[in-house]
């Protein structure tokens, strides 16, 4: 097979049409009509085999989370998600992981209206970058910079699943079976947070994905906000299964192991109404986790009180 | 140095600004403005140590290359350049390479007005890709797909030195040194035909860029127009280090290398007027090699009249 029959086959045949791409794939570039009055939002995540999954992963999971990880960031922008680019490098051109990537990435681009309009292959070692394009009403993305003291913080969903599923998978935490079954689609299938990051504009005053660990990026809010936090260890929401875990693992991997792909975002008192009008309306749910201070700094307290330092602080990709 | 540390060091305080975009680098998506009335030209390409560039090979060069691609394909498409976002994947955060990696693409970038607006490091094998955005007014962009029967066929500049300079790297052919340092820059720093790409619109009635060589290049554009092309080998461009080869490497060097990265068109004959009065502003000029027929095929003649089949036939990644 040809790299051009690869593409052909796998990638030219993509099963979404939207009417806003005036050319798709097969020529030098996409041709794309943004809507009048929106700005656009654009993202890049990669993941790399090795650093981000293990040899042998399933294709279709890595097909979806390659997806799923950018569509977290426009997510957490408040945009509607619309194009996406894909730069695949693999190591053979093999149908059958080819086959099985395409299922993974297709089912989630059709649950979004996403039409992949470029994109490249070549050999090399297993890597998948995707850019994502999405729109959001000019003057209207939710940043990382608008948090302001007295507002509350808050997180979608539950965290730490990702966390455990993936110690388990590295040997380093024993989950049973029925534990494992019931966090492992959060490590390898996560539900990007986007209805809710739309639903968010003009509600939340920051908002940011949890890709790195709470920690890492409710930091990442304080600091383009110049603002701190005070949250409450006994309000992170996690799932009966991390509970049960808690004596083992602590709160750290709830804290700082990352790839929760949850939104942690903030909400003044006056739009708190609001918040807690949509929130019903989300299968994932929110929490308030504590609240917005004008000291720097992040300060997390236990049930006494007691101020909690993590041993870990996020992912860091060049750490020494 | 953590992964933070380096983006923020060398990409976040990338040098230029423009005033289209609302959220650069630095939050969660970059927040941009497309300007009325236009769409938008969006591609994405990679390269691969061991695939497209060898182990050692200088960063700046490949700074610029790997945007420099991606400015060909907008060129291809009349597209005027404006963003760009980098996946960077390195073994380690080696300061001295990302230095001159910087250097190397901001020197292009400038030379555009092109402004970085996101991406993202990761600790993996030696690979860069870039996803660059353009602007075309609305239904002007240039495809493949325009070509129609008794149209000239041009090519911009000269083909064949960066295949020259490819073989002497890879120790088939020799070179002198002088040579080598004629042709060297054309594999390593492509000069993107964006000033001519802009130019052809309304001109040209198809385009495409010499990335995998005029040959398979030249078919997409038979191919998606539906019809075949005459071309005249004596008319091909090369250089006068290229002639002096010819006894030794022949044509196939010129016709089916690639990574020329200039321009292959079509222009109608009431439209000759109007390309011969723009080509003298261009320093690289244009040859008429040919023209466009009814009958599908590309056929090639040699300066006795005689049928010419190239042995190789572009590039190709995953071939067998």
């Amino acid at each position: 097979m040809t790299e051009f029959e690869l593409i052909r086959r796998f990638f030219a045949s993509q099963p979404i049409r939207r009417s806003d791409v005036t050319v798709g794939i097969g020529d030098d570039a996409a041709v794309l009509r943004p809507p009048a009055g929106q700005e656009l939002a654009v993202t890049t995540d990669i993941l790399v085999e090795g650093a981000h999954f293990l040899p042998g992963a399933d294709p279709a999971a890595l097909g979806h989370k390659a997806l799923a990880v950018n569509l977290s960031d426009l997510a957490a922008m408040g945009a509607e998600p619309a194009w996406f680019l894909l730069n695949l490098t693999l190591p053979e051109a093999d149908e059958a992981w080819l086959k099985g990537f395409c299922e993974g990435l297709y089912a989630l681009a059709r649950q979004y209206d996403m039409q992949l309009v470029g994109g490249n292959t070549a050999r090399g070692p297993r890597a998948i970058a995707i850019e994502a394009q999405g729109f959001v009403p000019a003057g209207r993305a939710l940043l990382r910079s608008g948090a302001r003291p007295g507002d509350g913080v808050y997180v979608t969903g539950r965290l730490g699943d990702a966390g455990l599923a993936l110690l388990h998978r590295l040997g380093k935490h024993g989950l049973s079976e029925s534990e494992l079954a019931a966090v492992v689609a959060r490590l390898d299938r996560p539900a990007p947070r986007v209805r809710e990051g739309v639903a968010l504009r003009g509600v939340a005053t920051s908002a940011i994905d949890v890709s790195d660990g709470l920690i890492a990026d409710l930091g990442h809010i304080l600091e383009a906000s110049g603002v701190g936090a005070r949250i409450e260890l006994e309000k992170i929401p996690v799932s009966s299964v991390y509970r049960a875990q808690l004596g083992e693992v602590g709160w750290d991997v709830a804290l700082a192991n990352g790839e929760d792909y949850e939104l942690c975002f903030t909400v003044p008192e006056k739009n708190r109404a609001a918040l807690e009008a949509l929130a019903p309306r989300w299968d994932c749910g929110i929490s308030r986790i504590g609240e917005i201070v004008a000291e720097p700094g992040l300060r997390v307290r236990d049930a006494a009180g007691r101020p909690y330092t993590p041993r870990a602080h996020g992912h860091n990709h060049f750490a020494e």
